[in-house]
């Protein structure tokens, strides 16, 4: 990780400095800052970098630029904000029923010229897509034998081993032959799922949940017992050791990185817990990890994989969400459960594409992702603290938000007494794309939240449709109120 | 079709008139065919041509060169061949268990430096692999904003209007809005099986059956009913008919056009008859097609989706056996089923690679697509051809062969006693890898059968592990006597 902090650009660690001086209060509220020319002076750094630097804060909803007069810690309604609560459950298992929901969210609507809140997708205009293509058409052009021969089961040996390669360096040792490419998370999601359950086992989630995992319950057959996810801290282990103690659960499937749609991130003392309840039962874990590579701050999150020495979590990973979702590259490793997701990866499509996992690797061997990833980090944090900031300028009172430190969603509770799926369509009609919380747990029973996903710079349409959101929950109040 | 025709080349067009003239008597074995300097005069044709005509019949058995006296018809072998008896059925639905012995014969050798009749590949050298790659570069080189998004759920746009093109020319219907690209055609079987199936449901398969499918109704908790093929002319409708009256098939996963592993394929009439079938208990067929583009004479069959007027054919396609299996790139046509197939689509990968499919449609624009085909025809005849020669020629008497009339596949049955499992074992270990019968049916039932692969051109190497593969054969029927 050292490589990747020597290798920030100079605004962006000034940017990090001052933000760490006003959180610790040396700049308080209202204060202003150093002037340009004294930034300049006392950090050795160029006119271009110290203002650049101020941007990023002022981007951040951090600071404000008063004309003639300079930069101003500014009152953030983020230190006001509210968590949501953590949603109850029974621990019950439940038969999954939200696949219609989901289709009637995500599947209808075109998403052209719509207000992009919806899906968990990034903006093209921030991913290397000019230079990752320049790597795919040379790996064509170099290695063509390739599209004329089905390629190794677990995917190409290159493949395989930058990804070895890459996360021993975060202290996560995968084994290559653990290793198989696939066609990305939901692939990958779906092979570790299916090695370790058959129809009608029980499978353990977080409450909130990505929809995506419960579908594929829902897909196969198996029943989901929801445990409540405590909001930053993530899934609550108490919770999940008692229902491992309550009912006979056959394996857990979560994030335990930046989850999604709620943002938590659990500790790495909660990892090695979670490890312990998962041997008490001789449990595997299908870990999720689509969002570990996007941390707001500091060293890539290590996966409960880097602490598990019993080979019990089948680990699931993609480019999508970093890189490129068109090239479809995932991979799982597998533990020791390999064998079993290869055997299913053979069943389900044979191989994937190497041409294309060729060309990540050569991505990765030529240090391109890094560069980018700080870049991508960057900007997702400015775009969440951004789409933050708007949501409580215009939602109503009663709306508490998450505080995510890594990945693309905000996690936004309602004023009580409001249904996300009324407000869903209602905004919908306006051209806004959201989810609704119900597509988060197995029965649609989170009715009071969105997810509003930050995929895409804030603009003057996104910050519209955020006020023009927050108009609709208004509406939705008074409606209520007139009703009650 | 008139279009293919009219663009073959000469030389096979002369070969194609000779061998009829010898099937039907005009020339008889030992019979001297007409001089070359004869076949330049009468045919209006260039030495070479008449030269490669006859280099091709001699290739597929038909006739021999004798120094200084010219060709004459030979004594085929193949005239006298038996074909392999029909395997029967009890029609009773079964568990299915083949996994294991599919991943002993298919997962756990390399393949590398072995006498290649086992998996069902094309040889690289029959491929427009050098082509298609200048294609794929273009494509990636036009348009790499595909890199940066997700695409279609159903697919591009393009790539399903050059396939509903392509198939309305032979006079199958295809709506682009019921396609939906995949990774292959396990893929498509898996979509396609899964759209209309729960698990403990019962399928109709025939028997022999492609393992694949068996290893999907396993790996979803599915049974089969087993239907007996007759040979040459495909599964038996009788017994179908009878299964369905007796069982409650939820419906029906089969390849009704040169059917993997014994090449077998159903007349336009009995395609009718099958429908017919479904329709008195309403079921859908999930037809593989997956060889339909690969007939050794005449026109591209019609797939039975061409006389379903009632959108119950799930069609499975694939570009993997006879163009690129590296791009990994298929497709399903989901009839009623479509909506079905579309969300289990996304709920299985989301998308596929838009990028590979842009390749493919281009190559299929530009019209490259039949030139390579009927080049890849008239391969697989001579290949095909030259195994069954080989074969007859070192197996024992009481060998039995399939006549396919398209594919890649030599069904063959073993004298009495001979276990294919056992064979397999010992071949395995002399280099050669074959597929014993046993992968064909719902329990390893079929113990004296073996496919052969006709995928690679024939050369030394090939020709001595076939000689071989009769010198085990007749070992083993020694040892039985002994045994006896």
């Amino acid at each position: 990780m050292k490589a990747i902090e020597q290798g920030d650009f100079l605004y962006e660690r000034l940017a990090r400095e001052l933000e760490t001086q006003i959180s610790e209060g040396v700049y308080e509220i209202g204060d202003r800052l150093p002037s340009i020319r004294m930034l300049c002076a006392r950090k050795r750094v160029s006119v271009a970098t110290a203002m650049q630097s101020l941007s990023i804060l002022e981007a951040r909803g951090m600071v404000e630029a008063r004309p003639k007069s300079g930069y101003f810690v500014r009152r953030r309604r983020l230190d006001r904000a509210v968590e949501p609560r953590p949603v109850v459950s029974d621990l019950q298992p439940q038969v999954v029923g939200v696949s219609d929901i989901v289709a009637d969210v995500f599947r209808q609507t075109s998403g052209a010229g719509q207000v992009p809140l919806g899906a968990g997708i990034p903006s093209p205009e921030l991913l290397p897509i000019e230079r990752l293509s320049k790597f795919l058409a040379a790996a064509v052009r170099d290695e063509p034998r390739h599209l004329g021969v089905y390629g190794e089961a677990g995917g190409h040996p290159e493949f395989r081993k930058q990804l070895a390669r890459r996360f021993s360096l975060i202290g996560c040792e995968l084994a290559p032959g653990e290793i198989v490419a696939t066609g990305g998370a939901m692939d990958s999601l779906n092979l570790g799922i299916r090695a370790v359950t058959k129809p009608g086992d029980i499978v353990a989630v977080e409450t909130p949940c990505y929809f995506g995992i419960l579908e594929i319950l829902e897909s196969l057959g198996l029943r989901a017992l929801p445990i409540p996810s405590t909001g930053e801290e993530g899934i609550d282990l108490d919770l999940l050791a008692e229902a491992t103690e309550r009912h006979a659960v056959k394996a857990v499937a979560m994030a335990p990185t930046f989850s999604n749609p709620n943002g938590s991130c659990l500790s790495d003392a909660k990892r090695i817990r979670l490890l312990e309840i998962l041997a008490d039962h001789d449990l595997p874990l299908v870990e999720d990890d689509l969002y570990g590579d996007l941390p707001f701050e500091g060293e890539r999150v290590r996966p409960v994989k880097a602490f598990d020495r019993e080979g019990r979590v089948l680990y699931c990973g993609s480019f999508s969400k970093c890189l490129t979702p068109g090239l479809r590259v995932g991979w799982i490793a597998g533990g020791r459960y390999a064998e079993r997701v290869k055997r299913l990866r053979f069943i389900s499509t044979v191989t994937t594409p190497v041409i294309n996992q060729i060309a990540i690797s050569r991505f990765l061997e030529a240090g391109a992702m890094d560069r980018h990833l700080r870049g991508l980090r960057s900007a997702l944090k400015t775009q969440v603290a951004q789409v933050s900031e708007a949501v409580l300028e215009s939602f109503p009172a009663g709306t508490a938000i998450s505080r995510p430190r890594g990945g693309y969603f905000l996690w936004v509770q309602l004023p009580d007494g409001i249904d996300a799926m009324e407000l869903y369509r209602l905004a919908d009609a306006e051209g806004i794309h959201i989810a609704p919380g119900q597509i988060f747990c197995p029965h649609a029973s989170i009715r009071n939240r969105i997810r509003l996903s930050c995929g895409h710079p804030v603009d003057n349409r996104i910050r519209g449709g955020i006020e023009r959101l927050g108009g609709i929950v208004r509406q939705l109040q008074k409606e209520r109120l007139k009703r009650g």
